[in-house]
């Protein structure tokens, strides 16, 4: 649709016409077009319901223009009655506090109140709104989102998760989603792109201009769990053999630096990398040393092909704010800032924690049921696979089951305490790798260890287990297969435990994401065939 | 034992005897009290063997001292035999890179090269020294820690977990615990003194000047997990009134700022917070300005009391390098520097994940098997209980599985579809709980999703299993049972995954340590029951 300059009476129809069939969206694309003047003329044209549904499409920075022009008997009657004045606040909002943004909003929503439902995500940081438009259904996002001015969606943009973030990029205009992301640094844009699908993501890189094209090529180049993935280019670079006061009046003249700016880059003359020179150096040198003689030659540059992981131990254990990223040769590519750095470790651990589930950290928590119940019943299937394991290794042992029920009543505590005791191992193991902490080097100290727990708490809960059995089911037998069964499952999950995820790893899969899984087949295997098999042996 | 002055037959016979029982560190005392000449003396009493385990000993400051009045012939010896020599180094030594640190440096404790070991360490960063002495086993570790100089084992020491930190802090003598204290920060020292046992931590409190004692007290006063345990007192505090120039001038006395000083804090007269003054901002700005004109008067500083997860919150979300900590009075405190909250998160994300399997995060990897088994015990004991629950519920039905044995075969599949599922539901409810992002405004909205995926796939792998139990056991009536019970158990899972996470907060529990304990319980009561109840009523 071409928003060609429409006659009085054109855009009359056109305002009642979307009004009618609630397409608040147009209604404001239309205002933006008129001046103040015509506002008005529009307003007039209306009848009183109309003028109040015009009225709350339009923005704080329009109101006062239009305020003076207008009729003061009707100014007063859309004030009043507007969806963000306080008269019209139902009483129990102002407890604001006990009431949380998420239901604030939607009550916005549901009453129609968009004004107010915009002053409530206006009043926080773009992370936590972006939080917060997380937190809503997906109609109610869209409604809010349509809302929202170009600069403000684009900050907001950066802090969303990618399916929502992709999702929302696409329901802007072109010129909408090419005015947000003029908002955004160039790490940020590349993420944007990244999480577009092709064809729009492509659009909004052809409409840069062609230095930011170019250096939005050159990032997009890297892995996005990579250096390169993390560094952005605001860095200052400044040469080794100037003045510290011609640094100082040069600084000056910038006015202000790049956020998280706690370090300059020096470089030589083909931008080759030298070091760091600390502003808290610079505010402490006299001011007629030379750069060279106050910057820091040993702060090590990172690879831009290194891991993220890597990167983010780096800043760790250095304790860095900001690093500089550069290519092989030494040439001084970017930076990398700590902020990026603490994002990318709450992700991985998110990632972690939700990949355990067999879920996606960057899924959107109201996609779809559809898309959802696809998403998760991978994670079923695989399981099914498992479980039906452990169900053919029971069905080998039917005749132990028909002759003896307690059987089938016990087995699952014998599979259980194997998972729990196996889980625990798991865990501490892939921490290790993680860390480095676990190798080669230290495995077989690890194995006795571990061994040992096994088998002490292996025999703790037989006899435990063995006891309990034995009161409930009257038979000795049941008791000694019971706890054999039991000693035998821990020390084996114990040993699964610690092997699994290292041969995971051998084959390239993370043992975070697979472990547990694999661990329950061999705890369930192992249980069921020893408790049924030693009852086959002994009881039989 | 006091370590008086020794004549030197005395030192040589203390030397001897020391070295047959293997007591290396109390050879070490006692070399660091002599002289280089009474090194040298000491050496020409001893034989070829015990020389060369004496100069094993001797730190390489002193070495040189040493070497020059020594015999060359034995100088000569000495050095080539050097436990750090090139020479004595095994051939594959040399291709580092393959061999991990924690592999060489085993290998040269166990061929008794001290001096090897310590380099290898010595080119680590402290985190990562501490990284590698929690990979060893304790005795290997106390080896190499008693052979570390005070300053170093203080910087290590701040980077150890919990109990490891305090059982090597408790193998230092006081006097060396002293002394690698003073090396650390006032918040890391606050760290050591809370991981130590009441006795030995107010002792090392009682040894500080009273200054920082005073310090120490009050940082200690504040709970850990809050912005006061994770505060510093190193800020620099200038007042709103003073010239740009006059600062300036400040800090070039200063010399060197205190680590990650990215700002300045602003305060009046009564130490009140006022703004901060970013060294960027200070770079830029006119020397002939006020403080207060280029000073962020809105940058908001930390209550004292904050939650640690509150602080990374605000951290992450408004991308800060620093803020000041205030009392409720808005005196200022302290600071939070990034790399502490950066280390929180860290620590909050391993806590969750071991905390999933009953784990504690700051306990030693090679603790005492004892100690490692009653620790993990307690969370099988916790599993016993729930494993015992659902043994109850399958005892309830022993005449359907005394007549139908494929029952028992099939009925783990039912229940760990439901634990699959449910887990699934469990952890994005705990991660939106944790993000703020599931409250009661949106629950409704949420739960109506998750029935609509449980009920999805509820039917997806009902008709599937139902058809691979009939074509197992020929049995349509099986089929039948088995597809509703998994139906149910599937909706149901996905209930509780829902509910428990809101129950256990409500009742203040951490639903990421209990939540999945107590779904399995829920889902293995359900799965069991549905599936054999199912049979009583059709199948018998």
């Amino acid at each position: 649709m071409s928003e060609e300059a429409l006659s009085v009476t054109e855009t009359r129809e056109s305002v009642v016409d979307s009004l009618a069939k609630g397409k608040f969206k147009r209604v404001r694309r239309i205002l933006r077009e008129l001046t103040a003047t015509e506002v008005v003329e529009l307003l007039n044209q209306l009848d009183p319901e109309q003028q109040q549904l015009v009225w709350n499409q339009i923005g704080d920075e329009e109101e006062q223009g239009i305020l003076t022009e207008l009729d003061p008997a009707l100014a007063e009657r859309l004030l009043t009655n507007s969806d963000d004045h306080p008269d019209t606040l139902e009483p129990e909002a102002e407890d604001d506090e006990d009431v949380s943004p998420i239901t604030q909003v939607r009550e916005a929503l549901e009453a129609g109140r968009f004004k107010r439902a915009l002053k409530i995500l206006g009043k926080l940081h773009p992370s936590q709104a972006a939080g917060l438009l997380e937190a809503l259904p997906p109609a109610e996002r869209s409604s809010i989102w349509s809302r929202l001015d170009s600069a403000r969606a684009g900050q907001i943009l950066v802090h969303l998760r990618e399916e929502v973030r992709a999702s929302l990029a696409l329901e802007m205009s072109d010129s909408e989603l090419l005015d947000a992301a003029h908002q955004l640094d160039l790490d940020d844009l590349v993420d944007l792109i990244q999480a577009l699908p092709f064809g729009p993501g492509r659009q909004l890189l052809l409409s840069m201009d062609v230095k930011t094209r170019q250096q939005l090529a050159d990032m997009l180049s890297y892995p996005e769990e990579s250096a390169g993935g993390l560094m952005n280019i605001d860095h200052i670079s400044v040469r080794a053999d100037v003045r510290v006061s011609s640094i100082l009046r040069y600084l000056r003249l910038l006015e202000d630096l790049p956020d998280h700016t706690d370090k300059l880059m020096v470089v030589d003359r083909e931008n080759r990398y030298l070091g760091v020179l600390r502003l808290s150096r610079l505010v402490t040198s006299p001011a007629d040393g030379l750069v060279s003689d106050v910057m820091d030659g040993d702060f090590k540059a990172l690879d831009v092909l290194m891991s993220s992981q890597e990167v983010q131990r780096q800043f760790e254990d250095l304790d860095m704010l900001s690093a500089a990223v550069t290519s092989p040769d030494g040439i001084l590519l970017g930076r990398i800032t700590v902020d990026d750095v603490m994002d990318s470790i709450r992700e991985d651990s998110e990632r972690a924690i939700m990949g355990m589930a067999g879920l996606d950290d960057e899924a959107d928590m109201f996609a779809p049921v559809l898309t959802s119940t696809r998403r998760r019943s991978v994670w079923l299937g695989c399981n099914l696979i498992t479980a039906f394991l452990a169900a053919s290794v029971i069905g080998q042992f039917q005749g132990a089951l028909e002759q003896i029920v307690a059987l089938a009543v016990l087995m699952p505590v014998v599979a259980s305490m194997g998972g729990i005791a196996g889980s625990q191992t798991l865990t501490l193991v892939i921490r290790g790798l993680a860390l480095g902490q676990v190798d080669t080097g230290n495995l077989k100290v690890l194995l006795v260890k571990e061994l040992g727990i096994g088998t002490l708490n292996g025999l703790l809960w037989a006899v435990l287990v063995a006891v309990v059995a034995f009161l409930w089911f009257g038979s000795l037998g049941i008791g000694w297969v019971i706890g054999l069964a039991i000693l035998i499952n821990l020390v084996c999950a114990v040993l699964a435990g610690l092997l699994i995820p290292l041969i995971l790893r051998r084959f390239g899969i993370d043992p975070a994401l697979a472990g547990s899984m694999v661990l329950m087949a061999v705890t369930d295997v192992v249980g069921f065939s020893s408790f049924l098999g030693l009852a086959t042996v002994f009881l039989l």
